[in-house]
């Protein structure tokens, strides 16, 4: 049995966690082989940037009991998670898990806990399309792609981008057909109403204002790592 | 304050709430005059079809002390949705809330509460592809699209589609700007690692008999909706 886990933390992007979690769900449904868990510091729910509290299957040190995870995937999220680029207990849960896997992923801003935890030092990786500067401050190579994978690493852009993620960590694990399955019992068969981001119409330097204020808000007991991510 | 109130049962599939109710909450943020909810029996927390365990923001009853919800929208899933067309409790939860609203959505096998509630009656109306017969069995007419509006009801084809009927509801309430901003933030700019699903690959007619198995497994005690359904 090889399991794949996810991490719960307070405050996460709801989706972030529950689009790649319901791939692997389905993917671990047609192959017993793979079991998936959701780990959290504790089984309390936890709030979300949504009305939704959600609840992890098994603490950190449930976990720590089993045989390593064969991979691990962290969300992203907002304020909770730019201040959690300064909690030394979750960054070693998550360097912890990240020894013992195969496999290190992450949706959104998950990709920044990584870097904070030393495992993107020089490597390729995506985030939120708003965050790519932050994810070069911490030592990773930024890449505006939707899916980067790079050696045990494979990061997701934005928020939603954790299905296609997930979907092509599936294709890795088991192949096209599983992945095609897959996408085909979540009826993943995209129709944004307007298309796709035009993102030529997209002022990206407009927004840096807005995670700056994040972060300088998240970060306001953490001056030398807030002057070095809002530099 | 209008309210866009989210239905969670025990049992549900996860991507089902999770996708239009992470696009309300940030069509919210970005809106004040508009406030979203997630409504249960209980505040206890939920089971889902992964390992995930979800909890509501407020009670049916703690709801219907406020003003009527704008909208209502009730998620989907497997053997637990198909037992909840015999829960009378549940179906007169979701009558009672979309009587006072302006638009009522469901998401996936969703459309099959709506139907069992009454709400659906000779309206066009979608659900997972591989349940629009039992739809039909229901008294809606099933509708082979990704996002059917009939009217006041909004129904998404399965699972990963109540992102796109999210979108088109803001789309509906807040015009193209907000869908489009909505859209971003959440950066929905899907790339399924191969491609769409090739539905002309796709034996539809394979599958009914897992949809039937189901049926019979969570419908055990009620052997004339059974009957009706597996027909």
């Amino acid at each position: 049995m090889k399991t794949l886990a996810f991490v719960l933390y307070p405050g996460i992007t709801a989706l972030d966690l529950v689009g790649p979690l319901q791939v692997a769900s389905v993917f671990a449904a047609f192959d017993p082989s793979w079991d998936v868990v959701v780990a959290a510091e504790t089984l309390q729910t936890a709030p979300t940037d949504t009305p939704l509290g959600l609840t992890a299957s098994h603490t950190f040190d449930q976990l720590a009991e089993r045989a390593a995870p064969y991979a691990v995937i962290v969300p992203g999220g907002t304020e909770p998670t730019f201040a959690a680029l300064a909690d030394d207990r979750l960054l070693g849960r998550i360097r912890a898990l990240a020894a013992g896997a195969q496999v290190v992923g992450s949706v959104c801003t998950g990709s920044l806990l990584l870097a904070a935890a030393g495992l993107l030092q020089g490597r390729r990786a995506t985030s939120h399309w708003a965050a790519l500067d932050v994810l070069g401050r911490l030592g990773a190579v930024p890449v505006a792609e939707r899916v980067v994978h790079d050696g045990p690493v494979v990061t997701a852009a934005g928020v939603s981008a954790g299905i296609d993620m997930a979907l092509a960590l599936v294709d890795r694990l088991a192949g096209e057909e599983m992945a095609r399955t897959v996408q085909l019992m979540i009826e993943y068969d995209p129709q944004p109403p307007h298309g796709p981001i035009d993102w030529a119409a997209i002022d990206r330097a407009a927004f840096a204002p807005l995670i700056t204020g994040m972060l300088v808000t998240a970060l306001a007991d953490h001056p030398r790592l807030r002057e070095r991510l809002t530099a």
